[in-house]
């Protein structure tokens, strides 16, 4: 039986991880759960699962408390995140927080020897250095669930990462992919919000039409496998068919194809080397015509920034993904255009300098001034 | 260092198997070659590389011994192939023969306990049973050098064949696939000979034109993974960039792709698990636009009735193997046409009863009966 420590319960990706945990009820159990404010879905959790701890919003305390007494609560606000990723060694820590404020909680399982199984993006994109760092002295694995990272991960079963000769992603071009450049002046947020392929959340719903997803998944990509820049490819596929493909130096190159499901990500992180029967339709013959092309970066703009910043690394990414996260923010709340979340990140990066000698406190202070910074525009 | 036996050593993937030996010199050596009549290029290939042992048409025995006086010669009409196979266990057999001739050798290297690389595919089409049963007692390997199931090989790294929900394997639909059945009827041995994207060995061209190769690789795919006709499938895909794919229980779907260049599963086979680079070109997205769609069976009816007679299994598959190998030999020389030789395939399953108790005598008697009996209606 394996012991899930689920950070972001309630967002897409939580809920899928809850549908598996309950599909294998065999094999996993949810020790811990966190959410900001769901309290709602959380006590609905907590009345299918006997979970032992718990981190919200403290203003929750009182009706969790109230319903389960057994359970004990940690506030958000007081590092309740990385109390429960600093328990017990039996666990594993799934996190599918959204926001670099996964990052603390993901180097506190490694540091505590646990696996990370990681949808956290954020994660990866500013504390790539950290966690790569924490890994060379821990025994925990950091397994990804992002889709096109545990692709890669399974075209690597068997295979020595040191025979890679690239790493290719694909990007599905995001809601706006039909549109040009100049027509993406006045689209909306509710237009924005249509993905062509996959049922995501909000946020990479936005950064899946900016291409700054891809960005995000190429640093992933990046300190995930130990893979240099040069080596990582992103390419448009319209189908969201195949997610991933590792090309090997004796000419050799395998695919990872598949349903837009997340379960399957989430499954195969969770289950370890040994497959889970897990039925889901796929049939090679019936796909018709899948499509690839390269980026077109005039037409993506941010996806030359982010990679150019990407390469730089240090603090200019954290930066980025601060800008960013904000700017989706101010464009999902109706506050700038659709345009202007790629003007506020490059006004971001002009203030600030980089610095390329990183610690978590440096990275969690730059973040909340970079998001102040951005926030003060409108 | 691994000493090569290399059967077939004059043909398509012969040759290309040399190429492969004289790039990794370091790594292998060739240590026996075959061939029937070609004298020029075997005294070539004495010329550069210290073979040990030839098997030829005993009319050349003179003239190979004559040049190479410590060379061994063994005459293929007095068993040379099993003579080749049947020695030293240091070596592996590489299996590059054309035709039902290559069972007994690979059965013999089998016995003994060799690894072999197998291209021959009719080892497996008439012989399957055999093979398979001799696997049991043997530690050798077989893998195979055929695109396709060296593809599927290469998608099971690190996976366990009895988590595989599918094996699928493509087909190019050949050199007339863009005709209707109905223009069949008058195309030339040239235009047969025209494969759109492989360039192969005459009898596999046309085969491929006929769908018969595919139900042929089925069938190697049934015996090489142990795996049930079911769990096999065939899928028409125009450009022959993806070879084939493997479903597993999970939901995860790998696949394996490259350019139309036989030395990549060739060397896939000779190196082992350890991968040797071998620069090759392969740009995901540069690829354009992959078609996929099921097999028109009407249109390739050969196909239906193929898998049909695989499913029976025993003296009927070498009964279609035979017939079909005299059959594309009358169309190559001109005495049939196209669509004669599935005519030709028909006759002779309706004139043979089937038998499942195949002994390797049987085998050969009942195919030098087949070819016979199909060679007399011209």
């Amino acid at each position: 039986m394996k012991k899930i420590q689920l950070l972001g319960a309630t967002g897409s990706i939580g809920k899928q991880a809850l549908e598996i945990i309950e599909e294998f009820r065999e094999q996993f159990s949810l020790q811990a759960v966190s959410a900001r404010n769901s309290v709602k879905t959380v006590l609905e959790i907590l009345s299918r699962h006997e979970v032992e701890m718990v981190s919200m919003a403290k203003k929750h305390e009182e009706t969790i408390k109230r319903a389960y007494p057994e359970v004990a609560f940690y506030a958000l606000e007081e590092d309740g995140l990385e109390t429960i990723a600093n328990t017990e060694n039996d666990t594993v820590l799934l996190n599918a927080l959204v926001g670099s404020v996964g990052l603390p909680p993901t180097l506190r399982a490694i540091e505590r020897g646990k696996d990370v199984l990681l949808a956290n993006k954020e994660t990866l994109v500013v504390g790539g250095p950290l966690i790569r760092e924490a890994l060379e002295t821990s025994n925990s694995s950091l397994i990804p669930i992002d889709s096109e990272h545990a692709a890669l991960r399974e075209c690597l079963r068997g295979s020595d990462i040191d025979d890679v000769e690239r790493l290719v992603i694909t990007a599905s071009g995001g809601s706006f992919r039909n549109l040009a450049k100049k027509d993406l002046e006045n689209v909306t947020q509710e237009d924005a919000l249509k993905h062509p392929n996959w049922s995501m959340g909000a946020k990479i719903t936005i950064d899946s039409a900016t291409m700054m997803n891809k960005v995000f998944e190429i640093i992933e990509a990046h300190y995930l496998f130990d893979m240099p820049y040069e080596k990582i490819e992103a390419v448009l596929h319209k189908e969201s068919v195949l997610h991933g493909l590792v090309q090997f130096n004796d000419g050799n190159v395998l695919a990872h194809l598949g349903p837009s499901d997340m379960r399957i990500p989430i499954l195969s992180a969770m289950q370890g080397s040994k497959r889970m029967p897990f039925p889901t339709l796929f049939d090679l013959a019936t796909l018709g015509t899948l499509h690839f092309e390269p980026i077109d970066t005039e037409r993506y703009s941010l996806f030359d920034l982010g990679l150019a910043v990407a390469k730089q690394g240090g603090l200019h990414v954290v930066t980025l993904n601060a800008a960013n996260e904000v700017a989706v923010q101010l464009f999902l709340e109706e506050k700038i255009s659709f345009l202007e979340i790629e003007s506020l990140i490059k006004k971001a990066l002009n203030h600030y300098t980089n610095d390329n000698h990183l610690t978590l406190e440096k990275i969690l202070e730059h973040d909340r001034n970079v998001r102040a910074y951005v926030r003060n525009f409108v």
